[in-house]
């Protein structure tokens, strides 16, 4: 994944001082990364019969997109409150400073339908975790949770729920 | 497209009373209407030569990327203020009451880049149209513009820029 890596761009002080901000506008610029990094993540569940992707707004919905298109099945936004129009159900999750919450439609998933959630980045997990029950909250089966990028210092791997398939392309 | 416009959700008074909400939800979520909605879109433009998709946050990132995907060019995003980690350029937008702001990374585009945008609703064009004027702010040349949906009654179509390809699938 080194290839992937290094069309990653590396900001510096954003948002914040202290912070590198990885950015992954110039990977989906060129169309051969971005090719590999939809395909890569797409092919790793190929053989689990995914009948949903779900992607948190709004760098999930970059990468959800087109691993839906390329397995075949149908996508499911997560979003923040307010920008749902039906009924919908609804998770909090800490920030550094007070929570914010996330909301999926109420009927977007039933019993039986095999979810797999995606995102551009596995940060410290609260995000990820909160959509993660939101998928179980409707009865689905959540089958795996797929990442561009995972950022291992801050450990999000080991609050995200277990008995699941969790992938990341890139790691720092 | 009645097939598609059977499977867009009408939501009566969202966000606000007297607004008959297009919800395109329902649409991505059906695997074979989704595909269909994506390909339609790509293959008006599969022979204009396209770089860049350039989608506009957050529900044209949900249609430009996997249009992108399709006929195999980059994606370039443009975003709500504050969001895009590099240097950007921005154009302010009226909305009912007040204006908005929308941003793209000032070394996205390039002179003789050609540049699709995607947005997933025409309505009284104004979001559009700043998307537009930054794809030009950037010398790249804007070769159309694509929405799911059409609300004719608010007549964006009129205040995007001329000699402009406008492609929309379901009109209202």
């Amino acid at each position: 994944m080194e290839d992937i890596k290094k069309m990653i761009r590396n900001i510096p002080d954003f948002p914040k001082e202290g912070i590198i901000f990885r950015d992954i506008t110039t990977a989906i610029k060129d169309k051969d990364t971005m090719k590999k990094i939809v395909d890569l993540m797409a092919d790793e569940y190929k053989n689990e019969k995914i009948d949903y992707v779900a992607g948190i707004e709004s760098r999930g919905f970059i990468f959800g997109m087109p691993i839906a298109y390329k397995l075949g099945c149908g996508f499911i936004p997560i979003r923040k409150p307010g920008k749902l129009p039906a009924k919908t159900i609804s998770r909090e999750y800490s920030l550094e400073y007070g929570t914010d919450k996330i909301e999926i439609h109420k009927d977007a998933l039933k019993a039986g339908d095999r979810v797999l959630v995606v995102d551009d980045l596995l940060a410290t997990g609260g995000t990820a975790t909160a959509a993660c029950e939101l998928v179980k909250d409707t009865g689905a089966t959540l089958v795996g949770v797929s990442f561009v990028i995972e950022l291992e210092a801050l450990e999000g791997r080991k609050r995200l729920p277990k008995d699941l398939k969790v992938s990341t392309l890139v790691k720092y």
